[in-house]
């Protein structure tokens, strides 16, 4: 039986959760891998806060640098998130030869590739599951079983608070405002609900998750990003109608077939056919959609945060990184190549356009005009509501993100429209 | 760049995708894993016959020994399909230290812990991702993601022609011999379909999968299987009506808490609530949803068969083998130990009952009363049909397996009931 011993850096929600079902899982893992693993020291802010999962009270210390030069300390967990110190401290037990786990997305979104490649300067492992998707195993599939698939898009359902969010407008007729304050009564939102409503968790995610699926350097400023405060109970009432569910998706695609790859990243709330496998994904759970060329259509499904399933992954990790030591190798990401990041103009997919006119004879020849002048083509229309009311509702064909922009720019300046209400795309036709 | 060559051993739909897939995709996974890999030997039937995807038939032969005594032969691709002469090929290459690859569900359903075995004593991977749910990423994530995780259940819809023409009856009607017979038209159905309807197939994956995700050893003998044939259309609306669906599913569940793991490992339709992920499932689509401890609900969707497909699950497995050999290590399965069989009578579940009985007064009373003597208790009842065609159709609480048997076998002996039209247990509730 070989002993490994783990420095865990914070012991939070997350990190309590780890050393707790480490501590149940012992011996079955023991048995399984001929691996006996144990937490030797955990570091943390306070050493004096009573914590339930630490058994032993002596493993705290406030003293990160030394949980990681500890020499009895063989694998490194950080849990303590954000980008600095957990940077330096990873960096540092990288250089000390020391594999590190970590569920640090905000850290690998922004210095990802300068972080995978001091892992494989020092040949130890960098291993990242929980930081995308929380207990999905989800990297681990992308950078080994599909490796050798030349994958085309990547679509996901990545931030378990705007799905909640989404889901309680949708199932109940709930407005956003009140969805969003039932989401921070249960604890999925933060008292300041940007970060995940306007879309820059699942952006981190989705730039994480473009660099592993396609091998090329995104980082989180390259992603697109718009969130879903703007989305009313009428767009998702007319999704409902059309067959459709409004999802907060992001999106990632790839073409590695040029000299330079090109990327294109994008979060987004998303019109999705009802019969679409993202679709009936809700609540807090997550999804991602994998759409490879030879293997066709894959989905991984599961709870994308919370202390026990991001501790499962962290878990897992944990044991993939003991036995690559013990066998004395090591996880390869392979360097990330420089790409092309696709600007959003570029994009190409149907569009729902939802705009406020008024309601007389021929604006609806003036409206079909303006859209016709950009060569963004009607797929259908519908009329709701009368009067200072009336709103028409359009589909489009497929047409280019560029051309619909230069439509409504003219749109606005026409006379009988009143109001742009809803631009939102069409994935996954 | 490191120069491996692949033995190929079948260069049927699968053998001849991989052979395809691997040409076209050579460049890429050299410039991701420093690999070159190449196919240097092809084991066919017929050296004669065309084949499309062989750029150099030169490399065919009917010679599978010599494929894997081959000196240039670093590794083995096992796509022969049958018990033997795999079994004996593939303990060949092991023991000549050959990493191999194969998708063979039949052989280790039947020799899967004596070939694992024979793999760790050369320390040579033995590679399957293509055994189960073809280009699903299932093995890998449950070998190494979820090592640590405590599984209590896994339950899938792994047999794609059954998902199909059950989906057929709940999307269209119609009756099971049509559906079958267009199944049988579309190439998704054998002539004879006996190892999909009857649950074969799936019970040999099935066995496959309670091997890993529990660590013991189970044969496909050990499991319990029905098929989809008595499925009639009256239990497809009967369930749609109730807000369930009908799926064939393999479910497999573990305690591996006391000294000797006792497993259930068992194949059979069953009605799952309409909004259960696996619920939309549907066509030849494959889905295998998890029950962990710690990580929550997992699922793992997508195409369960054909070439393309299976090859990428094929091609991601000698990656892994590849980097491994390289590495000098290889891939743990760790040692299978015996579990006690949990017979079908221990099951615990909801079971959906239609009964044929005579239209009369006091008969629900008779059949109550029989069902509250083997106190199996009920949740709804409900009538269809009237005089000659009146159904009794009882959804029960959650009872033994053995208490139904004993409840079904009284009621046959009663004068009011003329027969007992089907028995599917409710899973995922």
């Amino acid at each position: 039986m070989t002993q490994l011993t783990i420095g865990l850096l914070g012991c939070g929600n997350v990190g309590g959760a780890f050393a707790d079902l480490l501590e149940k899982r012992r011996d079955a893992i023991a048995a399984r891998t001929g691996i006996d693993l144990r937490v030797g020291a955990i570091a943390v802010r306070s050493v004096a806060k009573h914590r339930d999962h630490v058994s032993n009270p002596d493993l705290l210390t406030t003293d990160t640098r030394a949980v990681i030069e500890n020499p009895e300390v063989d694998l490194v967990v950080e849990l303590i998130g954000g980008i600095e110190p957990a940077r330096e401290l990873i960096t540092l037990a990288l250089g000390a030869g020391k594999p590190v786990v970590t569920g640090n997305k905000e850290l690998l979104a922004n210095h990802g590739a300068e972080l995978y490649a001091a892992a494989a300067a020092n040949g130890v492992d960098l291993l990242f599951e929980a930081a995308v998707a929380g207990g999905i195993p989800l990297i681990r599939p992308l950078r080994e079983s599909l490796v050798g698939e030349d994958v085309a898009r990547v679509m996901g359902i990545v931030n378990g608070t705007t799905n909640y969010i989404l889901t309680q407008m949708a199932q109940h007729g709930a407005a956003y405002a009140d969805a969003l304050a039932g989401a921070q009564q249960l604890g999925y939102a933060e008292a300041d609900p940007t970060a995940d409503v306007e879309g820059y968790d699942a952006g981190a995610k989705a730039a994480i998750i473009a660099s592993i699926a396609f091998g090329v350097s995104v980082v989180a400023g390259d992603v697109y990003h718009e969130g879903i405060s703007s989305i009313t109970s009428t767009d998702i009432e007319m999704a409902k109608r059309l067959d459709y569910v409004i999802k907060a998706v992001a999106v990632v695609e790839g073409d590695t077939s040029g000299d330079t790859p090109e990327v294109a990243v994008r979060v987004h709330p998303a019109m999705i056919p009802a019969d679409h496998p993202l679709a009936s994904v809700n609540d807090s759970f997550n999804a991602v959609f994998i759409e490879g060329n030879a293997v066709g259509d894959l989905m991984f499904y599961g709870r994308g945060a919370g202390g026990d399933p991001t501790a499962s992954a962290v878990l897992g990790d944990v044991i993939d990184a003991a036995l690559n030591k013990v066998a004395g190798t090591s996880a390869k990401i392979g360097e990330l190549v420089k790409a092309r990041i696709r600007p959003i103009d570029d994009l190409t997919c149907a569009y729902y356009l939802s705009i406020e006119v008024a309601d007389r004879p021929g604006v609806l020849a003036q409206v079909a005009a303006v859209f016709g002048d950009h060569a963004v083509s009607i797929q259908s229309m519908e009329q709701r509501g009368l009067g200072d009311d009336a709103e028409l509702i359009f589909i489009t064909h497929s047409c280019r993100e560029a051309d619909v922009r230069a439509t409504l720019h003219a749109l606005r300046s026409l006379d009988s429209v009143n109001h742009i209400n809803s631009l939102i795309r069409v994935v996954g036709a």
